[in-house]
């Protein structure tokens, strides 16, 4: 018991697990969908901590190279498996509606809070302004290049339209290209903002963790977040009838949150320990890999499943992704920070925020 | 006389204060709409100007801090009261073209202005590049809250529904909230863009003014701007049927400029006298006042009046704003100005200026 | 033979000079629409290019200024001829297209190219912040005013109501006043990005060239274009219906492509040998001219001839513009260039290509 107390004061996050059989319980006796969506949404959150905890371990093992890989490609895990689910479900408002807020999420609220809560600690924090720069520049570029299919859409055809399919295939597969090229300019070249090194607070390394410990963790966890991401899908549509928010409420600012809590901590306390050059990289860093990885893949895999997801989004969801982007931009190109600035960067994403929560599903 | 002449000479703005009499005259002796129109609005200006100077004199006694805070909130008074009585009058277009008006008469007449006039004079000028970069990043989230709402309304339900009238309330409120919040920041820590101290040009100085008669001299002029705006205002509609130009270009080009001009002659004085950063920071921060503190006062007065008015600006509105953001965030992001940069701002300007003349009322 | 071989390889462009006997041929025996489109484009390719070659060889006679008036107005000859064919043939759409291909091609193409294979070779590439921003700012400005009239064109009026010609005329009036004021600074004054100084690669120099011989060139080329653009766009409208391809794509695409392939190479060589600073003013130079002299030329010029063009874009040409312009802004403040950047701006280039492909005609 004492060692269970401990252990948690280590990983507070950790406690949350408890969430899962309270879950496992409200899905069996079909409890009302609020509370098995609920469970299962605290039950996410250690989960997609755990992933990235054994990704980390695996990576310690790895060497620096191959371990920026697994990074950039299971740090997603997570968010990918919950927005799969909910393609099989139908849910492709809800999906698109996540992408755009892991995106803004990031852009917002992340870099928002790190530069509130860092600046608060220690006064107008500085970074390199190059680095931040080129970042910015990758950043710009790719989400023009994710917004640009939603402008010509409507005069392509309907919604699921062979044209408009086409189109979200052809950007898909630009994506991904550029995604693999990112990746190899990462390995023979130089850092870029595509693939980040992996960076562990010490209160979470597990170093000590073998391999086959870590990939028995990693495993596990994936495991209990595809259980969990079914109950929470499974119940997405009674909560937005019940609780009459919208769907994209939900999909823009609660489902990015519970797969990327861990993630943002990471970023928020570096922010607080003065190292706002890593803080600000790991925000861009998970926005492109959204973009870059996430957002393609979800496209192909939808295919498969047979219900086709495209890169078209609505107007909303283009605005947050443009003003998100605008302002990234903005912040990186300055090479300074102030709580004053982090306080505005909220600002917007709580006035996106009451936009989202009072826009009628379908709307 | 002569001491008339020699008092007119120093504050060669003031001679304006001759059309009060005859903006009286014609009101009461029911001339053509469009001469109470003209004498009013020219007597508003040396009025406004007036409210600042009694302002600056009173800033002179409360010490810096102070002097920022009554910078900061008087110093938009005679815009507020104007804007104040139109939407007594249900002007609501005319209000929101006046907010645009004043952000783009700031950041591209102003400054187009100053960089045209101060490079002819002074070669290629130079600023600090981290404060105005600073300023900018604020300017442009800031702008892009503004404009969020106005992508959500037409989605959320008809100007005037609940579900707007709730959205435009909460936008308001963080804006105040962020608006103080600045208030704070630049009394605690560091300059901010949001209240500068008072700058004074030698000829305008009044710091002999003694405080009860800076007092008494605000109060008059308040006074005088109250009833000018009054026959302003009451003559507005007949002017834009009598002149075939629309609601949204008065609103937008010649009602900002009334309630500004003497702030306006500051900065482009300032950058004349090779002082950009300073020239910048007043056409920045009054761009900053109007979006943070002008247009959210006016939303909560404008429902104790009985005329609820929204954020929720058109498209013209939305490019005027969006365009002159990103134009002076460049600007700014560059660190040096040339007259030719000056021209081309004041190119966009008046191109703007050939739309909104152009485009029918009510359009 | 030996001498024309010899003279072919210093002069591989010129190679395609033997289509021009093949685009003749093709059109008086009528072969098929596609194959007079063909001749005639890869024919138009050397013919500007040797306008463009005997314009640099008169400017090294009058010297730097004159020369960069020479190259400023003459740089453009064969987009303007084509262009104005276009027009009398009522191709208006097509017109407007290449109007935004010239400026993205250069701005997405180019840049991308040059940052791709300059990188490639380079390796990380810096280029000076203060100049490439100085010309960043100008770009922006210039961009958004273009843009302008299309936002108002929809609620003052039909397109080719008297409404929207005069906002049209009162654009393309400022815009040329723009680039008259734009020229006296480059003369009077300093550098800017409106007139660049001529660039020469060594392969391409012909110093040699007499001015009478240079005169002569000059005329027989900007002939043969006139020729080879009757061609081209007399075919123009039968290639669209049988090939299944848009308007727009062959405007946006195609078009501006034949008429700068010689400049595009220019640029990217400059890159290629590692000088950043020169490829990108050529760049952005390109695209200013387009926007400040082609865009207003062509205005006028359609009305004379009874044809009369508007600027106002249709929203996929906003969207190219607009983001062509953020992302090229954004490149440039950053003051440094890699490959994958390259790659990343050639990735929104393809996208937009794919739009612009899958758009029907009338779209």
């Amino acid at each position: 018991m004492n060692s269970l107390i401990s252990y948690f004061r280590k990983h507070p996050l950790h406690i949350l697990l408890l969430a899962i059989p309270l879950s496992v319980v409200s899905e069996i006796f079909h409890w009302r969908p609020i509370w098995i969506f609920v469970f299962s949404a605290i039950a996410v959150i250690p989960l997609a901590s755990l992933i990235g905890e054994s990704t980390e371990a695996l990576a310690a093992y790895t060497g620096p190279k191959i371990g920026g890989l697994l990074n950039a490609t299971l740090g997603n895990a997570a968010e990918l498996i919950i927005t799969i689910i909910a393609i099989r479900q139908g849910l492709l408002d809800l999906v698109k509606a996540s992408i755009t807020g892991s995106i803004i999420g990031n852009l917002l609220l992340v870099m928002g809070l790190s530069m509130l809560l860092g600046g608060l600690k220690n006064g107008i924090q500085s970074f390199d302004r190059q680095q931040s720069s080129n970042h910015a520049v990758m950043l710009v570029v790719v989400i023009v290049a994710l917004i640009i299919p939603s402008f010509f859409s409507h005069s392509i055809g309907a919604e699921g339209s062979w044209g408009v399919e086409l189109l979200s295939l052809g950007v898909a597969g630009v994506m991904i290209a550029l995604y693999v090229v990112g990746l190899i300019y990462t390995l023979k070249v130089a850092r870029s903002p595509i693939a980040v090194a992996g960076v562990e607070l010490e209160s979470e390394a597990n170093r000590r963790w073998k391999p086959s410990r870590a990939i028995s963790i990693l495993a596990l966890s994936t495991l209990g977040v595809v259980i969990m991401s079914e109950f929470l899908i499974g119940s997405v549509e009674e909560v937005v009838v019940s609780l009459g928010v919208s769907e994209f409420f939900l999909g823009v600012i609660l489902i990015p949150l519970i797969g990327n809590i861990a993630e943002h901590l990471v970023s928020v306390t570096m922010a607080v320990r003065n190292n706002m050059d890593l803080s600000l990289e790991i925000a861009v860093s998970s926005s492109l890999q959204i973009a870059l990885f996430v957002a393609p893949i979800l496209v192909f895999i939808s295919l498969l499943i047979g219900n086709p997801l495209t890169l078209i989004f609505n107007r909303f969801e283009l605005l947050a992704l443009g003003g998100g982007v605008v302002i990234a931009a903005m912040v990186a190109f300055d090479g300074e920070s102030n709580w004053l600035e982090g306080a505005a960067l909220l600002g917007v994403y709580i006035i996106l925020g009451i936009g989202f929560f009072l826009l009628p599903t379908g709307g």
